[in-house]
């Protein structure tokens, strides 16, 4: 077994037995009790804050709560998040016309640089900010929600309000750092590691119905799925 | 739009009209033509080879081939990487038996500690190697493969091969920096984000077959799914 592998296991050891938001012991008494350097503790500390073991509070560090297992679903973040047991929230960074990309026109069926609705929040759990999703909507199907729908709830519940029946996604998984205002938004550095996905929605009949880039933190998400032969 | 959302577009537009392999202009070049700071086009390049669009290379950095989008699925990785045109090969790390942690007891509905078979394999696709992958195995069940299966080769393959039929798995999907020693063995930095999918694997009849741990460079994995109603 390796030194920084052991260290990594006391450490985690320490954290079982202490509650969450209790502080965790400071870098140089770890580093005494288990008689390695400070970097091998600084180093398995660093992977338990990515891992959302752990995390910064003020000048300390403190044991975090679990991250959020969320189901790979075509149910919406809000369904999700009531699913675990969590208060869902959203905040809203912008809902503007923009032209399409070209991988959003692609998505949605239509020509680069037509117009599209952009849709920005930032995704909350019981107040803490989890995520940030982007969805790309066409006026020509969609135009009524800008006046009809409240950007602070579920879009999911009102498109399907509108009338409109899920059919199928193709959901794609990635890692990625944020960028510095995607780091802004979610008030974490650049550093940390992001689960990106990327979402093309259709409806029974195969027309689209959105495009979705949804950022996640990696220290406080992760999914799940059930595999079947 | 941001002055470092322009910069990160311009530089993506110049990748478009290079090819696999070509060299990507110098910071200071693409500082001077963008009229920006050093660091701005560095942040971006940054984020641009974790997400795997560009790669080091000696001392210049050049442009990579597309990342591998795997499905999320029940077949190996063999037959995945096959599947998306790639060679896939597999380096033999460890194959020990080692007492089950609690996660892997419980995984595979054995005690604490009984031994489990370990085998660790580095997962190449064309000589690159993407991926690091433990597999645990009770030896009860599959003991005989400790002399009749060469690990080297496909083990879904050798697993249906013995007579068990695969049922479903459970994945979740994280994003973590990997650890010194899996940096090492992936030849990658421990500052690059990583997927880890754990796996637990049960065959027709609900009876464990396998728990996995397999984590792959972000920079050169994504995974995707399809979610329906």
């Amino acid at each position: 077994m390796s030194k920084a592998y052991r260290v990594r296991t006391e450490i985690e050891a320490i954290l079982d037995r202490l509650g969450e938001g209790d502080q965790v012991p400071p870098e140089r008494e770890l580093a005494a009790r288990f008689e390695v350097a400070r970097e091998t503790v600084r180093q398995a500390l660093r992977e338990l804050l990515v891992q959302g073991r752990i995390r910064r509070q003020g000048r300390g560090t403190v044991v975090s709560r679990p991250k959020m297992v969320q189901p790979l679903s075509l149910r919406s973040y809000t369904e999700g998040a009531i699913g675990l047991g969590r208060r869902p929230g959203r905040l809203l960074v912008g809902w503007d016309d923009i032209p399409a990309d070209p991988e959003t026109a692609a998505a949605l069926d239509i020509s680069t640089g037509s117009t599209v609705m952009h849709l920005e929040r930032v995704l909350l759990a019981d107040d803490e900010k989890v995520g940030l999703e982007s969805t790309y909507l066409t006026p020509a199907r969609f135009g009524a929600l800008r006046t009809t729908y409240d950007p602070t709830t579920s879009l999911y519940a009102a498109i399907r309000t509108s009338g409109v029946v899920f059919g199928s996604a193709v959901e794609r998984i990635e890692t990625v750092l944020a960028s510095p205002r995607e780091a802004a938004l979610l008030e974490c550095t650049t550093a940390l590691p992001m689960i990106l996905l990327h979402r093309r929605t259709i409806d029974a009949e195969g027309v689209p119905i959105e495009r979705v880039r949804a950022l996640y933190r990696g220290d406080r998400m992760a999914f799940e799925t059930q595999l079947r032969e």
